[in-house]
């Protein structure tokens, strides 16, 4: 048996998300099927980085799996792809000592949400940005951003019905770029709550739109409340873009 | 009753095209299903500028349909795009004379076509753009034109089929222009014969790639044998951008 670690992308429209359930289209489920017709039938179980959530998109997911196998790593890619439906890429596969594991082992994860800035709507975008037509003070959601960045217990920015105890993570990073018409928010920690990307993006749209200063993101996170913090912002604009490992690795979790 | 002129927009990936066919869906029936809707069961039949095939999507299409409902001229998008699928919007309508005709007086079309020109594929991008990995160049693509742009017979640029006599067609002006890591090629001309953009974007790429010199178009379009053609660009990339029109309503067909 060998493991192999493999960097992939999908687009997360036509899923309901990526893991399992039962009588929806997953991408757990596709890449399972297609391991099992190269397997002759035998299951072979996948485990990913993280879950993503129905219409979120990934261009650097990651993940691991053990297989009998003797295939030379570079015709892995080009083996799966051909059996994969066309919403979801293998981009790299290589071989792993065999206690790599793709969730446990994760040292940080970047998402980027891309939101459509500008008047009109874009019908070829929208499954892949979130329009928001506001002029929005850009410097504010900069400044913003500042209490995001750190160490903090984000209980106010985590989505009900998660059953994770310890709500405290690091923020190592939040960039707001403007591309084009678009605006790309990227985001860099340790780990994230269920929807604290997308809860984070809400509430530094709502700095943006003016209905709150810089300063009551911080007095949001205190709260430790998630009633308090603005709404979520909606699936379609997020990507989660890399995944990186503290190990030998890590070299070759570089997406794209 | 009183004539209405829209432009309008489609993702043409889950449309097989513009025109109505059994058991297909189509953008004409998606419209006509809305008008009769609003309507209450009266069936209101709808005329467009010319069809677009299955997979190419719409900036600018502009149709016209009759009806004797009394709402004002700006309610109409509003109360159309209510009751139409999200792959559709209708982004202007207004009041025309009784003979104007959305396919018999337009004056000229711009179709574009948007080429991915970069190594990797994009997978948020598979249904609005054409990839093509090689570098190409440019130069002589843009020399190619100049054999397509004029008054010829473009029987060579037509696609088997079609019960057109006269394939005389006037190319007002071919632009190719960098966008990012995209290649967009606009032409803008009297009328287009059957897949003609297409196979005219699918014989400039030949050139770009080396495969022919700039001159062999004018030789090609010479032979008015659509054998001695290149392979027709495929739908994804292609977008009916805007339709003109030669009158007083000529002003408001500026789609965007």
């Amino acid at each position: 048996m060998a493991r192999l670690k493999c960097v992939i992308a999908y687009d997360g429209t036509r899923f309901s998300g990526y893991q399992v359930q039962p009588n929806q289209r997953t991408v757990q489920e596709e890449l399972e099927a297609a391991l099992k017709r190269m397997h002759k039938g035998k299951a072979i179980r996948v485990t990913a980085s993280g879950r993503t959530d129905a219409g979120v998109h990934a261009v650097g997911q990651t993940i691991h799996f053990d297989s009998p196998l003797a295939i030379p790593e570079e015709n892995w890619c080009r083996a799966l792809n051909t059996l994969l439906p066309d919403d979801i890429l293998i981009k790299q596969a290589q071989g792993v000592a065999d206690d790599f594991h793709a969730r446990f082992d994760v040292s940080q994860k970047e998402y980027r949400y891309r939101i459509l800035n500008r008047k009109e709507a874009d019908l070829f975008r929208r499954f892949y940005t979130y329009h928001v037509p506001d002029i929005l003070d850009i410097q504010a959601m900069r400044e913003a951003t500042t209490h995001i960045i750190g160490t903090h217990d984000f209980s106010a920015f985590c989505a009900a019905g998660t059953q994770v105890v310890d709500k405290v993570r690091t923020v190592y990073d939040v960039r707001i770029e403007q591309q084009g018409d678009e605006l790309v928010i990227a985001m860099v920690g340790s780990g994230f709550l269920y929807q604290m990307v997308r809860i984070a993006v809400g509430n530094l749209l709502a700095v943006g739109q003016g209905k709150a200063p810089p300063a009551a993101i911080a007095a949001i996170l205190e709260t430790k409340d998630r009633r308090k913090a603005f709404a979520t912002a909606p699936p379609q604009g997020l990507y989660l873009w890399e995944v990186g490992y503290d190990t030998d690795n890590s070299h070759a979790v570089n997406a794209n």
